[in-house]
């Protein structure tokens, strides 16, 4: 029996959406339980207003509450009865093979590598958030965990994001590339040129350089970069959809509010969301650590909590962490991590 | 009277729409002139087509084209009477103020930069790109011309691209921010928080750390990065506004192709595009060198082209070098450049 720990208090929408998202994840599959951290008046409620809780979904109470703007030291430090890291500590206890939370992203990186831990020969582990493309959608790992990168942890990222891939998302045989500012290999910085050498010395489905555009182009599955770079396309990406989608309601509404033509504008930017609607793709998986750990986006709403509980859930189903290890190993047989990190420091000095 | 030299076989659609832009360019300004760079005989046939060449421009015989994918280097050393060099030389030899390219963006970056050289104190010039947000543009700085950099050049290419704002584009007192990962003054690394520390010693109008969405949102009209990181998520934007547009459009002809709803979705996008469009801000200015420089978009069109030439002329006559350079020397009244380096390096150690 698979068990997922749902940290029920985390998220702008929580524990309503938390809730309605784990009754939803429960009833599609009835072969997992959900653990469902929080507290229990609060939750209660919630299964008050929708009716009854799904017998595979059990609660287990915490007393704190991490906010979405505390920072991650503070909250380690001053809680550790809340919802988020009595999650965590359900993986490292073996209770649950997963947890997933929507809630301060800081603190849930944070807590889950302190307390679960990196896999072996793991140096960092990095967030692999789903970006809606042409064809589907590609992960670009590190969108934020780890700032200053060496080419080792953008290897490794690659690795990790292509077996996710493949065992949580059934994309067989996932392209991955290097983000660059062009596409030869002969352009960027030391990082990633160091970085493109190794990817081609891997059995990986690389693809080489690829540019910010490619992304949406459908190119790779999965893109490397630094956190820093990472986290700063994410959040460009956000705001210009937004800023798009609100300019083109504001147009729309020139054309009558109530109008049929209005209505019409407002199905075909539905189709869009729902195209590129995060929602859709079950969270970010942060890959490299002990345990299963899914990132849900903030606004999670019911339907973004049970599509992150069926990706947990299959993601344990494979084994992820070992699948991960056995991806890991297999690279190291051919490439010294050790020379990696030779060759890095001997440019960097 | 303002000379300005413009490439006129640079860009996908030259000469046709640089003799284009050119001729509209000439009839709005009379108080300048054009010195439009080109191969005459392929410069005739379009003036032939376009009516008479108004007396403000004239033709300064080039006999060889730098093409779009050509590597930098290679047209340095090779086409030396080519548009783009001859066209930056006019500048050096005080000729013309300012030049304008919508070539191959890398071999006019290294092109001005080799034949004008710096402005004293300047250690990296600078691409500034015009990012279309919901209050007007911000300006993101550096583009792509130095993908190393160090707070030194982050500070400056702030004051620089303020200076332009004033001048060029008649922004008063322009927000400055620096592109980071969070809003706090704790996020970031390094390179950003040293450089924040900086801005914060200035005077300028400086908002702090501002994220990839808060560009859109207009939280300023300049923003620094490292030109890796700038570069990204210039392409970024490109890559998914037009993704964005395209599926909106696929949408929109499910309505009908012709129908009367399809052509109201065509005239809200054109709006919009008009809205985002670059051929409206002029170009990017390449900030840093002794004389004007201004890189327009590959694909511009006559408007941009005009636009860009505006833009050089109002550079041209508030003489921005001397400001930026002005700009530059008030700053470092306070500041060493020394020190800022020393600290640098320290931390690199």
């Amino acid at each position: 029996m698979i068990k997922i720990a749902l940290d029920a208090m985390g998220g702008d929408f929580a524990p309503a959406e938390t809730v309605r998202g784990a009754v939803l994840a429960a009833q599609n599959n009835p072969d997992i339980t959900i653990l469902l951290v929080g507290t229990p008046d609060a939750l209660e409620k919630e299964f008050a207003s929708v009716g009854a809780k799904p017998k595979n979904i059990e609660i287990i109470a915490s007393s704190q509450t991490v906010e979405m703007s505390e920072s991650p030291v503070d909250a380690i430090r001053r809680k550790p009865d809340s919802s988020l890291f009595k999650s965590i500590n359900l993986v490292k206890s073996g209770e649950a093979s997963a947890i997933i939370s929507a809630g301060n992203t800081g603190a849930a990186v944070a807590g889950a590598t302190m307390i679960l831990g990196f896999l072996p020969n793991v140096k960092r582990p990095g967030i692999a958030i789903p970006v809606p493309a042409k064809n589907g959608v590609c992960y670009v790992i590190d969108a934020g965990a780890n700032i200053y990168c060496n080419p080792l942890h953008l290897l490794q990222y690659g690795i990790m994001a292509s077996v996710y891939c493949q065992q949580a998302k059934n994309i067989p045989n996932p392209r991955v590339g290097v983000l660059n500012i062009g596409e030869e290999d002969s352009k960027g910085n030391e990082l990633v040129k160091q970085t493109i050498e190794l990817f081609r010395k891997t059995k990986l489905n690389f693809v080489g350089s690829v540019e910010g555009r490619g992304i949406f182009e459908s190119l790779c599955e999965v893109v490397v970069c630094e956190g820093f770079v990472g986290n700063v396309l994410l959040k460009t990406v956000e705001g210009l959809a937004e800023f798009i989608l609100q300019s083109i309601f504001a147009q729309a509404e020139n054309y009558g509010k109530d109008s049929a033509n209005a209505e019409m504008i407002k199905k075909i930017l539905g189709k869009l969301k729902e195209r590129t609607d995060y929602a859709e793709y079950g969270g970010a998986p942060l890959l490299g650590l002990n345990g299963i750990v899914i990132i849900s986006h903030g606004r999670s709403n019911a339907k973004a909590v049970a599509n992150a509980i069926k990706v947990a859930a299959e993601s344990s189903r494979h084994n992820l962490p070992e699948e991960i290890n056995k991806g890991l190993n297999e690279v190291q047989q051919h490439i010294s991590w050790m020379d990696i990190l030779k060759s890095w420091r001997a440019t960097r000095k």
